[in-house]
C-alpha cells in the first residue's frame, strides 16, 4: 500500500495538511486554561456543524461504536424497547449492541439498498399507544450500502404517530459531508466520528444530545462510567474531562469545524454531491448498478457498486491494493463479494477522485470485466469540467 | 502555558520526537495488510513490557478509565464482589466504577500515603471461604499520592489465603516506568495507558489479560460492546479491529515498545529511579515531606509533596503555570491544597528535571515559603552528577 | 492551488512522507558527533547514486545554480575557455553564468529539442590542439525541452579528440531518476539538487567532483569563498562545515539515498521510464508532438508537449492551476507559449500520474482544443496495467 | 546528544513548534501566485524587523557567509578598499573573504573582547580624503566573543569624518534579538541568517540593502551569478526567484517576522536582555569573567565565559555534550580552550535557561573547578523571579 496515493475507503478520509499539524501537538497540561481554549470552540463548532442551537456536544475518546453505546446506555434501561430498521451492516451492528445491553429491539427488516421505511415506522409507532418504544434508531447514511435515509421523514412519521420516543441518529458517515439538521429533524442524539466528514484521524466519538435526551441521561439507566454523560457534563463545566482527553485530536476538531464553517456547510455539501455525481457518472458509464435502490437514496459520501452476478467484487479491492497501492472498501455482511465501495468524502478533490476511478478501471480490465479503459474517467471528467469546487484552500 | 518548556504533570509525559512522528501518520486502510504489520508487533511489544509470556494484549481507543471498565465488565457479573483498598483518588474512582456497574466492593479504607495493606487482604481472603470475592483490585502506583504498592505482596496474600480470585492491577502510571511483572505476580488483568510510560499522547487503553481472565471473559458478564474482549479477540485473529482503530497511535505504541525494549526495561526503570531520587533529594533539602509514608512506598514516576500546614499547595502549581509557563500537578480529592505533585516519568532527562525543580523553587520563594533558591537544585545536581542516564538517544 | 493534489512541475517533486519527517528535525549541534553520523553516510550515499568510486561529494546550502557556480569558480580562471551547446533554457543560463564570471564560451547553437551535438564537439575539440578549451559543459537533461543528451557520446567525442578538457555535467533533473554514470562517463563535476530525483525540498546543491577536478580546485582560480571546495574539504575532514549546515535537509538526503539504493537504482530508473512511457502514450493519443526531436532524446523526468501552432500553451498551465488546483510547467525562453511541461520525476506513482493526465485533458477541452476526454488517460492506463512499479513502500 | 534537551549553542536556536510546522510544507509550485503570498509578507516583515523604511530585502538560499559574499560582490570591484576591525572569529572571516575576492582591507587589529574602535575608524576615515575606502565592515555582535559593538558610534564616526563609504553590518547573531536600526544607523547592507533571532533552521541569508547600495549593485563589480542582487530584484518583481526558492523556510520566515512583530521588537529585545542578565548573574556568582571587556559590550545573545588560566574550557563543552546531552559552544580561534560559550537567543525561556546553567555547573564540578552546585542557578533564579517574560505564547 503506497503512502503516496490517496485512499478511497469510506473513512478515515484523506487528511488535510493543516489538520494533521493541528493534531500533532506537544504535550500540554489538560488541566490548564489553554485546554479550555481548545475544548470550548471545538464543542461550539460541532454544534454549528450539526445545525443546532439546543444540542449539548460531547466528545469521547472513542469511535462511532462508542458513540452508539453512549447514546443507549445513558438514556435507556434494561428491558426498554427501541425501534430500528436493519438495512445494512451498521444498522445491524447497532441492533446487535442493543440486544447485548438488554434492550428489546423492534426490528424492521429492510432490503439492503433501501432506506429507512418511514411509513412502516409510522404504522408501528401509531399502534404503540402505550409508548413502549423508548427510542427510534436511525442510520442516516448506511456506509455498507451507500444509502442515505430520509431522517426528516422519520421525524414526520414520529410526529404523525404522536409518539414521544427519542430519535437517535447515526450520522457517522454523513455529518460534515451531507446535510444534517439536528434541530429541524428533532434529533435527540446524533453520533459522529472524527474520521469522516471532520477529516481527522479516528479517535473521537462526537455526540450532539438534545435537552430531552439530557434529561433522560440523568437517570440511572444502563450501567456506564467511561461513557457517562453526567460525569462528562460536570467536567465540561470546568473545561475539563473526567479522564485524560485527546488534546491533539480535539485541537484538530476545533480547526476542522472552523474549516467547514468557513467554507460554508452548504458549499461543503455541494462539493461532496458534485464529487459523488462524477463517481456516479463513471459507474453509469461502466453500466454497473449502485446498491442504492434509487437516485434519492444514493449517498454523497460512499458508493457501493454492484459487480456482475457470479463475479467476486472483493477481487477488485484486493487488486487495487496489491497492484496499484490504492485502497477501496469491500462489501460487508450480505454484500460481501457483491459490491465494492468507493469512499468519496472528506478531504478530496475532483483530481484525486479521477485517479481513483482510473485505478478501478485498470483493476476491472485486469480482472477480465468488460470495461473500456478511460470510459468512466471521461464521464467523470465531463462532469467535473468547468466548475470544479475544490476544498477551501488550505493556508500554507 | 509555554509550549517550549517541558511539562511535569504525572502524565501525559513529554513526547519524544520520534514518537510524535510515528503517531503523525497519513491515512492508511486499516483493513489492509499494512495494518497488521503495525498491530502485531505493538501487541507483542506490550507483552514484553509486561514481562509476560501468557498475557493476551488488548488495545482499546480509550483511556485508563476505559481500561478499568474493560476489566470489570468482561469478567464479572452484576452482584459479584471485589476487594479493594482505597488509598488515593484513582483507587477511589475504580471503587466508584464498580458500584456503578452493580458490583459489591469490600473496601479497605487505607490512609492516603499508605500502600495496599496486603496483610489485611490476606485476612479478608482467608475468611472468604465461600469465594464470594471474585476479584482483587490493586492500584500499583497511586498517581494521586505518589505511592507504589507491593503487588507481589498482594499476590502472596492471595496465595497464602489459597483464594482463587482474579487479580486486577491498575498499572497506568507504573507500566513502562517501574518494574511490573505480569506473570511473576500472577496478574489477571493489567491496565495501562499510552500517555504514561509509553510516552505517547493519550488515546489508548492497553490491557494484558491472563488465560484465566480470558476464560472468564467468554461469559455474558456485565453488558458491554465497545469494550468487549470477545469482539476484539475475534478481530485480532484477522489483524483487524471491530471498529476503526487509532492507526497512528498504534504505530507509535509499536515504536515505543521497541524503544523501551531496546533500552532495556531494567535500564528504563533505573533511569526513572535515578531521576526520582534527584527529585527526592531536592524535596528533602526543602524539608518538605512526601505524601508517601515510607521510602519503599515512594513512587519513581510521581512525587506528591506536602506543603506546610495552612498553606494552599495549589498556589504553587498555579504560579508555575501562570508566571513561568510550567505545568505541575495539583492535589486531588482529600489531598487538594495539601500537596503539589511533580511528575517525573516517561521522556525526561536529568537536565529537564532540574529546570522543573528550579521552577518550583522560584514559585515557593515568590509565594513566601522559607526556601533557599538553588538549594533543591543543588541537591539534585549532586545526585545527578557523574552518571546521568539519559534516555537511549533518539535516531536523528 | 490545492495542497491536496500532487504537483507535476519538473521539480521540486512531491515529497515522500518519510523524507518530510527526516528533514523536519529539531535543532542539534552541528559541531557534535551526531552531525557526522548524518553527513558521512549522506555523502557516501550520493557517491553511490552517482555510480562513482572516485568522486568526492560536496553538498552546499544552495541550489543547482550555486552548484554550477561552484563547478566553474573552483576549477577555472578568468579568461579560460569552455565549450557548451545551447539547446534549452538551462544550458543557456549556464553559458550566461560563464560569461558573467569572465570565461569565454565556445557556444554551439543547437535547436531546442535536440541533444548535445557530440560529433560537433569532437570536431571542435580535435582542432583545439592547443587545449585552449579547459572544460566541456553538458546539460544531461534539459528541463526546458524534456531532452536527455547522451553524455557517454560526449565523453567518446572528447576521447576521440584526445582532448584533456574537464567534463562538467548538469544532472540536476536527471541524477537519481535516470541513469547517470560518473565514473564510466569520465565526468569531472556533476551537479545535482535536492529537489529533483532526491525527492527533497530545495536547498542543497549536490556535487560530485573527480580527482582531476579536485586537483584543479586547489588553484586560485576564480574568486570564491562560500562555494570554495577547499574550505569545504577541510571542514569535511572534521565532519563539519565551514558555516552552518542545513542539518535537516542533510538528514533527508541521507535517507533519500538509502531509499534510492534500497529500491535499486535500475529499478528507480525503470520506474521513471515506465511512468514517462505512460505520459508519452497519452501525448501520442492526443496527437501532440513532444519537443524532444526523437524517441531517444525523450526525457524520463519531464515532457514538454507542443500545442498546436497559434495556441498559447501557457493557458493550459494557468487553467490547471486556477481551476483544478494542479501545477504543471510552462514553456521557458523561446518555448514560452509553445509548450507546456509535465514533470514526472521523483516521488510519483502511476495512479498519481493518471490524475495529472486527466487534469490536462479537462483543461484542453475547456480551452477548446480538439481532444477527447479520457483518451490520453486510457492510453496511459493501458500502459500502466499489469506491472505497475510503485515506489518502494515507505515504512509506516 | 539528546534530542530532548534544549540547546545552548549561539545558533541555530531552539525551534518553536509553530515555526517547525510552518517550514515543513508540502511541495507547492514556486511559480504559482501562492508563492507570492509567502514571499511578499516575508520580505516586508524582515524590513520591519530591521526597523527600516528604505531597505530592499533579499533572501538567498544560503547562510550568513553567503550573505557577506553577496554584500561584497554586488557593490565592490577587485582592488577596492574596505575598512574593518578584527576583534573575533567572524570579523576575521569576513576580512579573509575580502582578500579572497581581491579587495584590500585596512584592518584595525582589536583585542578579542573589545568592540569596534569607532574613534580609530574616525581617524582613518578622516585622513582618507581621496575616499579610497569604499565600505566599512562592522560585525554588530561578535558571536565568538559575545561582544556587541556600537554601530551607531561607527555611523557617527563616518559622519564626523564626512566619509561617503558604505556601511556593511553583520547582524547575523543580533538581528531579531537585539536592537538593530537599519535606517537610524545609516546601514547600507545588513546581513542576517534564518537560524538565529528568526528562530528557524539554517538555510536563508537575509539581507537589507539601502538605496545607495542598490545603486552600487547595478554595476559590474565582482563576478557573481548566484548571489547577484540584480537577478533577484528582477525575479522579485514577479514574486519569483531566479532559481528554486526554499519555500518552506520562507514560509517560516514570514511567520517568524509576524511572531517577532506581534510580540513587539522592544519586548523581544527586553526578553533577550533579561535572559542574558540571568546568565550573567550566574557567571558572576561563579566568579568567572566574561570575554566582553565591559558591561556595555556584553551581548544579549551569547556569553563567552573565560575559565581559569591553564584550564581547557573545551572540556566543559565536551562533558556537557557527552555526559548530559546538552550543547554549548566552544571557544573559536585564539579563544579556543580559553572560553566556553552559552548561547541564549531565539526561542528560549528562563526555565530552559536554568537547565543550561545547572548543566554547566555539574560539568564544572565534575571537572574539578571550584564551583558550588546551585550557586549560579540561584543567582539566575533570583533574577528571573517575579517578572519572567516568556515568549509570546504559541498558538496551540
Amino acid at each position: 500500500m503506497s503512502l503516496q496515493n490517496p485512499t478511497f475507503i469510506p473513512g478515515p478520509t484523506n487528511l488535510p495538511e493543516v489538520l494533521r499539524k493541528a493534531c500533532d501537538m506537544p504535550t500540554i497540561d489538560h488541566r490548564s486554561p489553554l485546554f479550555g481554549e481548545i475544548l470550548r470552540p471545538a464543542r461550539t463548532g460541532v454544534r454549528a456543524v450539526l445545525k443546532s442551537a439546543c444540542a449539548e456536544v460531547f466528545v469521547f475518546p472513542s469511535t462511532g461504536t462508542g458513540g452508539w453505546e453512549t447514546a443507549l446506555t445513558n438514556t435507556l434501561q434494561a428491558g426498554d424497547t427501541v425501534l430500528a430498521a436493519r438495512n445494512g451492516m451498521f444498522s445491524h451492528r447497532w441492533i446487535d449492541m442493543c440486544k447485548r445491553h438488554g434492550l428489546r429491539v423492534d426490528v424492521v427488516e429492510t432490503p439492503w439498498g433501501e432506506g429507512i421505511p418511514a411509513a412502516r415506522f409510522e404504522e408501528i409507532l401509531t399502534v404503540d399507544t402505550s409508548h413502549r418504544i423508548r427510542a427510534v434508531l436511525a442510520t442516516h447514511n448506511e456506509t455498507a450500502t451507500g444509502v442515505r435515509s430520509d431522517i426528516a421523514a422519520v421525524r414526520r412519521a414520529m410526529d404523525a404517530a404522536g409518539h414521544p420516543a427519542m430519535l437517535f441518529v447515526d450520522g457517522v458517515s454523513s455529518i460534515g459531508s451531507m446535510d444534517f439538521r439536528f434541530d429541524d429533524w428533532g434529533v435527540d442524539v446524533a453520533v459522529a466520528g472524527s474520521q469522516k466528514g471532520f477529516m481527522l484521524p479516528a479517535g473521537l466519538a462526537i455526540l450532539g444530545v438534545s435537552p430531552k435526551a439530557m434529561m433522560a441521561a440523568q437517570g440511572e439507566n444502563l450501567p456506564r462510567t467511561y461513557f457517562d454523560l453526567r460525569d462528562m457534563q460536570r467536567a465540561y463545566a470546568n473545561d475539563a474531562y473526567p479522564y485524560t482527553p485527546l488534546v491533539g485530536l480535539l485541537n484538530g476538531l476545533n480547526l476542522s469545524c472552523k474549516m467547514l464553517l468557513d467554507e460554508g456547510l452548504e458549499t461543503v455539501f455541494a462539493r461532496h454531491a458534485r464529487i459523488a455525481d462524477g463517481v456516479r457518472a463513471a459507474v453509469t458509464e461502466w453500466d454497473m448498478p449502485l446498491c442504492a435502490a434509487s437516485r434519492t437514496l444514493q449517498s454523497d459520501t460512499v458508493s457501493a457498486v454492484r459487480t456482475p452476478a457470479g463475479y467476486d467484487a472483493t477481487q477488485i479491492v484486493q487488486r487495487a491494493a496489491t497492484t496499484y497501492g490504492v485502497a477501496f472498501g469491500t462489501g460487508l455482511g450480505e454484500l460481501a463479494g457483491k459490491v465494492f465501495r468507493i469512499g468519496h468524502l472528506g478531504s478530496l478533490t475532483e483530481v484525486m477522485m479521477l485517479s481513483g476511478l482510473a485505478t478501478v478501471e485498470m483493476c476491472m480490465v485486469d480482472l477480465g470485466l468488460n470495461i473500456r479503459l478511460g470510459s468512466g474517467v471521461a464521464a467523470a471528467q465531463e462532469f467535473y469540467r468547468y466548475q470544479p469546487t475544490t476544498i477551501a484552500r488550505e493556508v500554507a
